[in-house]
């Protein structure tokens, strides 16, 4: 192996690092697909088994991004001289596994052993503990997570925040010190608005959502608007699965699962619109990255914006309903026969604090991710110790939201991610959100009709615009970058902030 | 690598290889499973990307198994002191690895890379020669498939007749020497059996069949029967494609494919039970065999036997309709309503030569499968030269069954075979249908009641003889010795000579 570095040509490292970036871009392609098929379609007996299968193929993967060669490939493309040479899509794919390889690299590998053999029991740990509603069996290995999460944070280094560290690895370049003010902004003005609603805001007809709406139905219903939104049937699926979610096999594979429900039929109908928002971001990624890291969405956060700005931006508005909704009534004539489009719009947009976060309205929604960012910050920076995690919960849903749950099971144990030490990926849903709007404001300026493409189903004209100005590019810019090439500006609160406070006067008619 | 050899231990061995044989398996697994998806759920845009995927895994796994760690193994675990010192499994493994890594070895790199370049190209060139009916598309990449045959047998070496080389591949120990007397009495039977059907025979009701059979019915029917007959649906599913087939992922997931023809009711419900008959072999596997080269079929000669077993020793007598044919008229009352289940049963045992091998009956099959037979040895050994396959092929379907085909597509560019030159495949269907009738007079001296647990569908008395002793080793004795096993004989055809003779006279009345 010291003889390449020795020999290295630059057009050499460059055919090398090709390879074996085609390499480890094919077997994540394939552990993808076979994560997809072990959720989606294995039969129950036989999963076990293949998890080890699928370990062996992780372990593959991971043991190429970290190898020797690699580390020289980077080191050698990186350097002062050869990083002039490069062209820019090499550079971000440079960028991209150099990031990775430098916080990989930096764990020694019995801690990144031990830490991996934790969160399989912890994952084991918390699913009993939210089944029996009893904190105290999951918080032994929360607090080692935390320990482990603190340690990292440490080896991988930050300017401000230990936090940051964290942040980075869900959302490159995202630091608490411009998310506070963000998160502050956008809370002020949420609880505020909340308060009004509450207060002064006439109430909408929800209770139309009170009826079954037969699966097969539903079914038809999202194979019938999916074409129509953007997705494309020839280059994806749509399965179902109990926890929707988007997985993409390349760019001519695009996998989208939802969950149908007969007693709730706004489940499914929106899972569906935000995971097409996922798939078709994926769809229209620049095929010339297809086989390399370039081949996916920016970010998470990024990502998360597609999905929300399909399905609120888009989906929840009233042009897109007055275009959707007689084709809704026809398959469910009993149902919404007697409800009018207004009525139907304003019931989608119901605004009702709640305990579980997957299930809130886009006003609320937010509130209970800065409840979580603000715990993982208190966490990370040592501030706040895991024991007292459901105390702090309750007080932080009263604060927040006005209510408190009466179970943990309901509060602090809800979510699956610090269970496999997601610390920093909460943040990117509300990021998604304020990215959407600030997308918004620019898709309105560049394309004037926008909601009158809506009304009228020409949604082709703003897959477009999202396709060339944010989809097509992948991975290609860091998200920072990124939004200020779309919209001009950095991140900020204000259009979210103004889009809600908009949106629900009208709703509520205040 | 080399210092390995030298530290060696029969226990670091031991451990080595265990390791490489699980990965080896693990990655042989996925790449089952994804081959699966591409044909059964991947939509069409992505599939050419991720056939590069697919190869890539697939190259690593050829890598791993003609590596130079494999080879230091083989070599320490295969020498004399040592192989003395494992266990019979251990022993069966270092047997099934050798074989292979043997044979790639021995063919040089370029050799194998010029070859696959080959195939690839032969099978587009086949399907638009079939399609287009014209045989001198084929015809080049034939004959340069045969040459390299004939080469890879010259390398892999022989004892008496070159083509013994290739059998080998598929039935381990096979050769012309001892399958030549088999067919010869086979074919010698068959054909005069024919005969008399035809000279003789009372005409079957085969006319029932020409009717349409609602696809909806067919499937949950076809659902029906398969927990029946022994085929468990926790560890295993069942899906569509236009060429059934059967892929295992592991005992926990063994998947099978059937199509569904309207008109053709027949072709989904054989092939089902087909499909199932290797299905259950897998899942019948020793679960300590399981992430091991053993957690597999015996041959393909021997897997054969188990799905021929199931669709026609069992699915095809007058114990299985008369358990099942109630309940297959009240999914079909139109259609059937009128039929006796003796018309029935002569009607799905009608003897009709025809000229498409993969719709034959159970008697003209084996005739089917002789022809090639014929032509592969001819061919492999240079006695028939490529360019004359349209003649010759000819000559033989009229002397076996008495037919002519019209066009070549019908005729010598049928099968899919020889594109990817596998050259020594075909006779394993045959030997299936031999394999099958000795174990079947075997089956029946151990359990006397034999039919009257298929007339009162108690398919596990069966299921647990046939997993006891057959599915349950897997690939731990090869298939010469396994079918001595469990019948106490070698392979010979006196069984299906009887069997055939038994069965048709009865249904034709002779």
């Amino acid at each position: 192996m010291e003889q390449k570095v020795v020999d290295l040509t630059l057009e050499k490292a460059l055919e090398q690092f090709k390879a074996l970036d085609e390499k480890i871009s094919h077997l994540t392609s394939i552990s993808g697909l076979i994560d997809w098929d072990q959720k989606v379609m294995a039969p129950k007996k036989g999963r076990n088994t293949f998890a080890k299968a699928a370990g062996t193929l992780r372990t593959e993967i991971f043991k190429l991004s970290v190898s020797h060669e690699m580390g020289q490939l980077l080191q050698f493309l990186t350097s002062k001289e050869n990083s002039l040479n490069l062209d820019q899509v090499t550079k971000a794919k440079v960028r991209e596994y150099n990031e990775y390889y430098q916080k990989s690299k930096s764990i020694p590998a019995d801690l990144f052993q031990e830490y991996s053999v934790l969160t399989g029991q912890a994952n084991d740990a918390w699913e009993e503990a939210r089944e029996k509603n009893d904190f105290g069996r999951f918080l032994p290995f929360l607090e080692k997570i935390v320990a482990f999460k603190r340690k990292f944070a440490e080896i991988y280094g930050y300017e401000d925040h230990p936090y940051d560290a964290l942040l980075d690895e869900f959302e490159p370049g995202l630091t608490v010190k411009k998310l506070d003010p963000l998160f502050a902004k956008l809370r002020e003005s949420s609880v505020q608005l909340l308060e009004r609603i509450q207060n002064y805001g006439k109430s909408t007809p929800d209770h139309l959502f009170d009826q079954p709406f037969e699966v097969e139905k539903q079914k038809e219903f999202n194979r019938f608007i999916l074409p129509i939104i953007g997705f494309d049937m020839q280059a994806g699926r749509l399965d179902e699965t109990v926890h929707p979610f988007e997985l993409t096999v390349n760019i001519g594979d695009v996998r989208l699962t939802t969950r149908y429900l007969k007693n709730n039929v706004r489940s499914a109908m929106f899972g569906t619109i935000h995971e097409a928002g996922h798939g078709i971001y994926e769809q229209h990624v620049n095929p010339e990255f297809e086989e390399s890291v370039l081949q996916r969405g920016a970010s998470f956060g990024i990502h998360e914006s597609q999905s929300r700005f399909l399905e609120n931006k888009i989906g929840r508005s009233n042009e897109f309903w007055n275009y959707f909704y007689p084709h809704l009534q026809s398959y469910f004539p009993n149902q919404l026969g007697e409800y009018s489009v207004e009525e139907y719009y304003r019931a989608v947009n119901t605004v009702k604090p709640s305990f579980i976060r997957v299930e809130a309205d886009e006003l609320t929604y937010n509130l209970h991710i800065m409840l979580r960012y603000e715990i993982e910050k208190g966490l990370i920076g040592g501030e706040i110790e895991a024991k007292d995690l459901p105390v702090i919960w309750n007080q932080k849903m009263e604060e927040y939201l006005g209510i408190i749950p009466s179970t943990d099971s309901e509060g602090v144990l809800q979510d699956v991610h610090w269970s496999f030490g997601g610390f920093g990926y909460f943040p990117s849903y509300s990021l998604g959100n304020l990215y959407a709007a600030q997308i918004l404001r620019k898709i309105r300026k560049d394309l004037p009709e926008f909601y009158r493409y809506i009304e009228t189903g020409q949604f082709s004209f703003i897959q477009d615009w999202l396709k060339e100005n944010i989809h097509q590019y992948g991975k290609l810019y860091p998200p920072n970058e990124l939004i200020v090439k779309v919209t001009g500006e950095e991140l900020n609160a204000d259009y979210l902030v103004e889009y809600l406070e908009e949106k629900y006067c009208e709703v509520y008619g205040i």
